[in-house]
């Protein structure tokens, strides 16, 4: 937590010990999350759109609609803030005040800039692919030239970015602590239950990167 | 999904045959949500921060540090964005193309305002609480003066608002069907784990409201 913040607009200041700026923390929130929440300002609104992402290296990659006009508000260089949130616990303290969640969070400021050629598009969609099932890329039918035009990708430099994290018991006020009621933390984990065949084809078998999915085990 | 849209900001534009606009379907997301992520505008700059909640009715309430500069300025009335996203499966298709999530999604376009009095900060933190953990609050130590002077409490209507929903298999291409792809759905979970308490004094039996956390069972 040594590392200072790349800029004051990333900087924690609400409750700072939780705040962390250095790419090992950051990169490994953003590689368990599987949806980021992108906020964009168009004439003065703010909209938050859920969407999924990968990561590659200090890029963070997204994609959508070619014809979404928000997609084409962040190719034309709008600026952007990316958040990223784990829940892992609720933290349940003695006094209603110290209530509180166990997280890790990343946010990202920045600007998106396009993934252009089809070559780096498809690499970019392998690595959001990627990031969302591991192992299933090779295994499916890539993306046609239709499907790719239809397809925007942009990516995101992971440089103004900040984690933000908090662990371990309540902090309960010392004259709380002899309080008749029970306190600590109920984890919380998002795990995958049993794999749903569409049943329109293909091998009956579940294959093992869908059974060894790598999230919440 | 007969209710038309509230605004045309709120109109679910991509892919519309998932968007909803009945309360009923808003309020069920919202209740089984935990967080929402907050859209900003700061000085023509997006910020988006993840927020506990409740609900009261057609109120969504918010409360944070009096003390944030965020905080303040969603009660100065600055236009936000509130976006709650549940995940419930990645939907693994036979092309790259295809695949997708299953989720349950709520955006909420308003402009929030101060809870002011004592009585309905009270109140609103309630609703808050049992959100988060149903019948905790009358087993804790209320908020005193201090710790009520020094939380914003914040309620934004629940009226320009839509729910985006996708469920079901994957919606392969026709052509693809044949492909030995194995196709279906991972459904995800979140689940609480075995409450830890923190070991600072009170009862040792864990409270039926903790064992019987009503969500993700």
């Amino acid at each position: 937590m040594s590392q200072p913040p790349p800029s004051p607009r990333s900087q924690v200041r609400r409750l700072p010990d939780r705040g962390a700026y250095d790419r090992e923390t950051i990169h490994a929130i953003l590689d368990a999350g599987l949806v980021c929440h992108v906020g964009l300002v168009s004439e003065g609104q703010p909209f938050v759109i859920p969407m999924n992402y990968g990561r590659d290296g200090d890029r963070l990659l997204l994609h959508g609609s070619a014809a979404s006009r928000l997609m084409r508000g962040m190719e034309a260089g709008w600026p952007v803030c990316l958040a990223v949130t784990l829940l892992d616990g609720v933290v349940l303290a003695r006094s209603a005040f110290h209530h509180s969640m166990n997280y890790r969070s990343v946010v990202l400021f920045g600007r998106a800039t396009p993934v252009a050629s089809s070559a780096a598009k498809i690499a970019a969609l392998r690595a959001i692919s990627e990031h969302l099932v591991p192992g299933r890329w090779v295994e499916v039918r890539p993306p046609d030239a239709r499907e790719l035009a239809m397809t925007a990708v942009l990516e995101v430099p992971i440089e103004e970015a900040s984690a933000k994290i908090r662990t371990g018991p309540p902090k309960d006020d010392p004259e709380d602590l002899s309080l008749p009621v029970w306190a600590g933390v109920l984890p919380l984990k998002t795990i995958p239950g049993e794999p749903l065949p569409d049943g329109g084809g293909g091998p009956a078998e579940v294959p093992l990167h869908v059974l060894a999915w790598p999230r919440g085990r």
